[in-house]
């Protein structure tokens, strides 16, 4: 059973009253206001996990949230940030296009998202500098020699290493996964190693990217190409990072097309040699300094408590990263910015933060992290959009059973926009990856992801492939989570304990 | 009203009683046999065209043909030939790659089949002399200078000129279309124009890829650039076939990606300059002679009488046309050597045709035409295999209403594949459409083509794209068809003749 804060249950006595007041309007939206209140109705996605109990007055206060939760949802929907969302990522990928770590466009888009911050007048505006790999992407040529000539289609991986300028021709051996690697790492030497791993979903194969040249290095292998990250392609290759292992070579490392690892494997079945000519002038330069981009909406009550909102603002050097994660970037400011124009200052501080070098191994997060470790404690819950901004699905959360219970109600507020669907997740592969071990509770935007990996760190990551509706729907749900979790009485509890973690000032 | 040759009167009396005794069986498969002759019942698709009112004798044939269809049907999902059109696309696709018009790995590939026609003991084998384009895509690459750099992924136009060696350099002009392109002529000089127009369907928009050279050197562009014809995009070129005009200048062509059209396009809705760099070094050599693969199963009884059974075995010169037109190539060449086995010899001759140079302008089929011209009445119908070897839905048919009864009869043989659905097509952009002004009936085979221009006439048409079932069921269909067209006692009545076209042997 969580407690309220006894300050603010004045407070919620009223609101409370309020909302029910105005259940007795004919309002479809209020109506809804009260039904929200309710777990498992027709009207209510049945998603409340039984063992929640929470306090009936911090529900009461939550489902309170309803008429400004809908203020801000129908200025996105029908009001002056309709379409917004999409307006403003096509001005940030035209303008900028691919945002890679250790490139001067990079903080050029950083530069731009600061001066955002100043022109919003948010307060605390400032940059936090990140030493970030600097990995350039030289002349990158593939191709198979026998059993017949073909072009292949490859990215070279993140940090990896480049061939010798000329090239490297060697006979491939392909393995469906790891063990297969290890049963026949006596084939391996001099060869090049071929992951062909069906996709299962992207933690589970992107192992073999991101595993894969350490693994076949062990074995003697002098490069690794590892089958594209993703269910479907259109002869797409798919770049992403590679983790080379203290102690073990350091060998080139690419990614293929799904349709190069069959016909490989077809032939490795049928008994041929298949040869691979491979040329990545790939390198490494010195780290460079990059930065955070953080400015906040300071608290009314509790200026040190802080709920973050975030994004990366670094992408991969192909495609323009309009959906990984330029989207999250600009409904994060855009959602601000809403925050803003309606005078929602909340009670904690709403500290934005983007992240940078994010792809090339959560280094803005982890910097981040090293900087503000004493100030954990102080927030009360992160949030991040880098699951693509396509349909919202609703919210998945990192953090403990009783702050998942509160994050289920706040949820419940995002039901006229079909966002309200709750998740918990341990670990995503990005930003909050970081924090999550240390206790910090986190929000990723759930959407749907039915068409992510098609575009996933792909040339394709563009405007095309994103949606204005779909954007201000996601937009709606990041605005009204960022503020309700920043202003009410409440701070999420970690851990086990069954304390409420309340507001520190 | 059709007659029916009274030659075989007694014969399908014969057929019909057998029939009419095998519906007292307990077979599922011939109470359905009986089913298919009611017109739209609950068990058969209701597509029977209502002005249909052929001889009920004719009808009651063509159901009879329920017997040998279920045998080969089985012989295909569960007999010895299952899975037998997927493994030999593999062998194909995977030894040749692509077969271009032009090139030797093409005559290979019709050597190939040649010789299999002999192992099956095909009767009349021979190749027929083609003499074809022979284009040669050389280095490819485009940029766009401003407002910033990036590299475009482009395809040349089959057929399209080369840019001068070191490429050329222009601002562009963006159209939705030729009306568009009319209005603005006059900023067109010296200009490459980009054709942006969004897939509508296959025939309509590649117009802007067919057309768009010449209407573009008519208003003085330097060069066109035409948005990839598809509905789906994975920053995918597709290629394809460019038509210039006799007195018009010739301008290098080739297509973009969807990324890429829209990315121009907004620029320019924003007044900003595109600057663009192009340079294709490909160019078009004297002809080359190619041929067309003939070979049949001589009819029982009317052995000038035929039915053509047919595909095109080129390709372009990416991908390896598994889909385009290899599956076609495949069944084709299985149907026959399925009847072969089963010694079903038909009445009339079945006469296998693999059609050279189709991608680059139907050059096989056309030759055929001429050298043929004079026994085109003896075709009763030309089937071909080209719309890609998907889930199969049933056949299209271009010809006589009368004829289109029969079609629809026989159809009705399908019913268990699935793949009794009817359609009528005028114009299909394949070899048939060179038959179909001259009268010659036309079946092609329809598929389901929801994923059909995602891949079409791109790197990614390969082995990838194909399912063994949905294979075995194309085969299914290609065989039944084919056998019962080459069978039945009437040949397929043409124009608007309500005579019936009869065996002329």
């Amino acid at each position: 059973m969580l407690k309220i804060n006894p300050r603010f249950l004045g407070q919620v006595i009223i609101i409370v009253l309020t909302s029910l007041v105005s259940v007795h309007s004919s309002s479809h939206h209020r109506v809804s206001s009260a039904v929200a209140t309710e777990s498992c109705s027709h009207t209510v996605e049945c998603n409340q996990d039984p063992e929640c109990n929470l306090d009936p007055q911090l529900v009461a206060e939550i489902a309170s949230y309803k008429t400004v939760a809908d203020r801000i949802i129908s200025e996105v929907l029908q009001g002056s940030f309709k379409g917004r969302a999409y307006s403003d990522l096509e001005t940030f990928v035209d303008t900028f296009g691919p945002r890679f770590s250790g490139t001067p466009t990079l903080e050029k888009a950083i530069d731009f998202m600061l001066d955002r911050m100043q022109a919003l007048s948010l307060e605390n505006v400032h940059a936090e500098n990140v030493s970030v790999p600097a990995w350039v992407r030289g002349y990158e040529h593939a191709e198979m020699l026998t059993p017949r000539k073909k072009k292949l289609n490859i990215l070279g991986l993140g940090s990896s290493v480049g061939t010798p300028m000329g090239g490297l021709e060697a006979d491939i051996l392909v393995v469906k996964n790891f063990t297969e690697l290890e049963q026949r790492a006596d084939e391996a030497k001099g060869k090049i190693v071929v992951y062909n791993a069906e996709f299962v979903d992207y933690l589970t194969t992107s192992e073999f990217r991101k595993r894969g040249a350490a693994e076949a290095a062990k074995v003697g292998a002098v490069a690794s190409l590892t089958r594209s990250v993703g269910p479907l392609s259109v002869d797409t290759p798919h770049t992403g990072g590679t983790t080379y292992l203290e102690g073990v070579a350091k060998i080139p490392a690419a990614c293929i097309t799904i349709e190069d690892a069959e016909l490989f494997q077809r032939y490795q079945n049928k008994g041929q040699t298949v040869r691979v000519r491979l040329v990545m002038n790939d390198y490494n330069l010195e780290p460079v300094i990059s930065r955070n981009a953080v400015g906040d909406i300071t608290g009314r009550e509790a200026q040190l408590e802080k709920v973050l909102i975030s994004a990366h603002i670094d992408s991969w050097d192909i495609g323009v990263g309009a959906m990984d994660d330029g989207g999250g970037v600009i409904i994060t400011m855009a959602a601000v910015e809403l925050l803003k124009q309606l005078n929602l200052r909340p009670r904690r501080t709403l500290s934005t933060v983007l992240w940078t070098a994010e792809e090339v191994g959560l280094v803005g997060a982890q910097a981040y992290l090293d900087e503000h470790m004493q100030e954990l404690g102080n927030i009360s819950v992160l949030l991040e959009s880098d699951a693509a901004t396509f349909r919202p699905l609703g919210l998945g959360f990192a953090g403990s059973q009783d702050a998942g219970c509160i994050i289920q109600e706040v949820s419940k507020l995002l039901v006229s926009l079909n966002a309200s669907s709750y998740q918990t997740f341990e670990k995503i592969s990005s930003d909050v990856d970081v924090f999550i071990p240390h206790g910090v509770p986190a929000i990723s935007l759930r959407t749907d992801l039915t068409r992510r990996y098609w575009y996933h760190h792909t040339e394709a990551d563009s405007l095309t492939v994103e949606d204005p509706e779909e954007l201000d729907l996601c937009l709606a749900t990041w605005a009204v989570t960022a503020y309700v979790l920043s202003d009410i009485s409440v701070a999420l509890p970690r851990g086990d304990s069954s304390k409420p973690y309340l507001l520190i000032n």
